[in-house]
């Protein structure tokens, strides 16, 4: 099996990166396998529906593993996959992670967790410090009181804004003198009790799906989260904003939160933190932030910046298994007012009893692993020092993309560069021009959006390299069309200015060897 | 770190458990560390609520965590450990997630996932065959096709219940000719367009508490979840179910679902799940069975009845880490209709795109591991066999802890055993007579209430065992009183008939030496 695991990193404040070994073993496998896509063939091991009535050794099914399963999975951590928000795992933490599934803590209350309680209230203090900068004594203070609650991990940023967003829903509808509150009333209840017409949130078009997931399962309804233009940078447009909430005030819409993004998920665009929390002191309305890709730059002393304002947010949802490399499961949500999640809190007569410590009392999930470990195991071999290296390289690999990009002949970068992610496009030489005069008509970009969609896939099916795809607005000076786009995340520790520029070669040799016609060519 | 590491569990169709050998590992370290409490003295290591600026080498963070943190977990996996429905894991399991860790594949979409989407699809086609028992046909036509979904994944029994709940909300209040469904428009829209007066959840009071949590979460509010007695065994009494939807009915109520448990928390009774069917195809009800607990009886031809019924529910919670002995974090709703998830839709330009074949398209969560690894690989390595055996020795182990408690003078079990979890109490031999005839007084439960929250806080802290403690009603002549209850989950292959004994014997001594008089004791 040592031969599939996927490389080491090493601690980056000790030594340097062997990048060329590294990248050898994770080009071993491709990337993708399309022999294995969900609608192919398949092998009759993923045909028996009935589970087995007799077991297998271990042994024999770690060949089955090995055969039939590992060499076909995504290549995530391949230092030419610029596809995913997620992916590479140094090896240190998979030798952790080993052991947290060994001890099999679940963090829903103390008696089956004890000394993990207690690393997992560490780590959120750490977190909460890292985005607060509150003084120590606060943390002394809360980090491990009962009835404090900095932060909740969670599996995913998804179930990082659910939370957000629930705690918010509750404490913008509370009780009143005769009404019980919208946690215990419902939320029809609530609204008329408040006076109110409707729930909203609201947050920029470019916000993450999971805002729109928030409003449904929440029960105020997708359309009533409301989505603000965004100016050419993919940014909130404060401007809007104001007139949303205004009309929403009139209407007599009960507000549940403004909804900030650091780091879109389409371009890594970070909204104007400072202008929404101006916005949100305002107008009294809550403010969450999703910094699920963003908030590690705050590691960064040269890109802190653009996360200017967070600090005065309500909440902030941070990812570990975006830009601080820990494995997929590990999320947080932070909260600046200590007491702000007992908006949530549930207890039972089995656990979650007042002063048990247990930290299921406030949260979305029941049981759940040690995830924590991986972030405070991370935190702990890379450092703040660590963490500034890889994100301060991740920029400058962008930086370098951005540039071949602008340089070559046949290609458009859509959007300017604002963090480590991408959207651009291939465009045919002969047409460079044109997009440069923004004289492309209606047609040539159909034309131009087939051609993209056809270049990721086949580049992807080629299993060398990949990266996404989207769909964004493309402002000309007439008209905004919406154009199929080129989408890297550029984050992979291990890519390489050679591998940057080979991603792109291949894409236009994809391009220039396309002997399917235009109209032939599958839509998006 | 080799003699921190937790036994492994045989394959069990080919050899036998070596208990003896396992249990010494597995009591090497104390189930408890009162020194680590969350409310006690800590180390400077826990203190520091700052990011370290510096890394450490793997080598002295690992070092770190053997000395400050390991010892001081929960030891789940030790056979006197008979205080959670989560713990023991058998190593063979921790290798399989190691390699998830590596190829830290995001289930979210198929191209971050591949071949893992295909098993995943797999796995719940195979758990679905369990409890639904389809012909192979129906498996062949919707096991792979992207728009049925059997199950979802998810990180625990609370996501599951809370998925299943969200679309049978979203599917009892539909879009109707000039409305667009509750999803879009939110619940007071919603129950405006029904002509509804509010939406509630029915089930006993023996439910878990992620059923109230769903309800606050999904909007309808906590005191929207109807709960109907439970008869003396613990399970629901269907009169008085059939009694709260005929008053929901008459007010004009939305009932979302119905919910039956199978295997509570509080004592691990199953719900008259065929009865409940009954009851909702009469009324045209939704049905759920909370069967994180339960489900896995099915496997054993000796068990499979006591879940008679559970094929006509339209979703069905299955827990990975309680039975079937899988790390923490991996559960599964499995939905009757294929069809019916397409009620939490949700698409995105970038990814989840119709016939992506992206699982993240209809689930709660976004970004999430490939859990269901560990679950294919459960299933595979044991077999049904080898489930059916390890379910039918707990059961047995189940029934011993019972006539050990019956046979004894100084215990009372307070109900019925119906499953592997067991609800007992300390009571004085000279107090013993009383209980047999009914004749306790109110003071004399609560002097009982006092003891037994103080043996159980004793036995914990004093680390070699552990048993849970829960508040059930206690039916007398006269009347009900709630008293404090000793609550066992007799699930840990490693235990053997002298863990138990043991685990009593400890109890009876705490009590017996406590020289504390009732007066002065803690209070439930």
């Amino acid at each position: 099996m040592k031969q599939q695991r996927h490389p080491a990193i090493p601690v980056v404040a000790q030594r340097e990166f062997q990048k060329a070994w590294q990248q050898s073993l994770a080009r071993a496998l491709p990337i993708s396998a399309p022999s294995q896509n969900a609608d192919g063939a398949r092998s009759p091991e993923f045909t028996d529906f009935e589970i087995p009535e007799e077991g297998v050794l271990a042994a024999s099914y770690f060949d089955h593993l090995l055969r039939e399963v590992v060499p076909f999975a995504a290549q995530v951590s391949s230092p030419r996959c610029l596809s995913h928000m997620t992916g590479y795992v140094p090896e240190e933490l998979t030798k952790v992670g080993e052991l947290a599934l060994a001890l099999n803590q679940n963090m829903v209350k103390y008696e089956a967790s004890q000394t993990f309680t207690v690393l997992e209230r560490l780590t959120i203090a750490q977190l909460h410090r890292l985005v607060y900068s509150m003084p120590l004594s606060f943390y002394e203070r809360h980090a491990y009181a009962e009835s404090s609650t900095l932060g909740i991990v969670t599996s995913g940023g998804t179930a990082s804004n659910i939370s957000a967003l629930w705690v918010s829903r509750n404490r913008r509808l509370p009780a009143l003198h005769d009404f019980q509150g919208i946690e215990d009333a419902g939320i029809s209840a609530a609204l008329a009790a408040h006076g109110c017409r409707r729930a909203v949130i609201i947050g920029s078009n470019a916000i993450h799906y999971s805002i729109d997931k928030a409003a449904g399962v929440l029960g105020l309804g997708v359309t009533n989260c409301l989505k603000v233009a965004t100016t050419r940078d993919g940014r909130i447009d404060l401007s809007a904003l104001r007139r949303t909430i205004d009309r929403c005030r009139q209407q007599n819409d009960a507000i549940v939160a403004i909804v900030g993004v650091a780091g879109t998920t389409d371009c890594g665009a970070i909204d104007p933190l400072d202008g929404l929390a101006d916005v949100s002191e305002e107008y009294k309305i809550p403010f969450h932030v999703d910094a699920a890709w963003g908030a590690p730059f705050l590691l960064s002393h040269q890109y802190r910046h653009l996360l200017r304002g967070i600090d005065r947010a309500d909440s902030v949802t941070v990812d570990g298994h975006k830009q601080l490399h820990t494995p997929i499961g590990s999320s947080v949500v932070l909260f600046r007012d200590p007491a702000a999640a007992a908006a949530i809190e549930k207890r039972t007569a089995y656990m979650l009893r007042p002063d048990s410590g247990d930290l299921g009392a406030r949260s979305l999930e029941g049981s759940r692993p040690s995830s924590v470990m991986l972030l405070h195991a991370a935190l702990h071999m890379l450092g703040r020092v660590g963490y500034e290296r890889l994100l301060n390289e991740s920029m400058a690999m962008a930086q370098f993309m951005a540039s071949e990009i602008r340089a070559r002949d046949s290609f458009e970068l859509l959007m300017e560069r604002q963090t480590n992610v991408l959207v651009y496009r291939y465009v045919p030489p002969e047409w460079r021009s044109l997009t440069e005069r923004d004289q492309l008509s209606a047609a040539q970009h159909e034309h131009l959006n087939a051609l993209n969609l056809h270049i990721q896939k086949v580049q992807h099916d080629n299993g060398q390299a990949s990266v996404g795809r989207t769909v964004i607005e493309y402002r000309g000076a007439d008209a905004t069309v919406r154009v199929v786009a080129l989408r890297a995340v550029v984050a992979n520790p291990l890519s390489t200015t050679s591998d940057i520029v080979a991603v792109l070669d291949e894409q236009a040799a994809i391009a220039r060897t396309c002997s399917t016609p235009f109209s032939m060519l599958e839509r998006a």
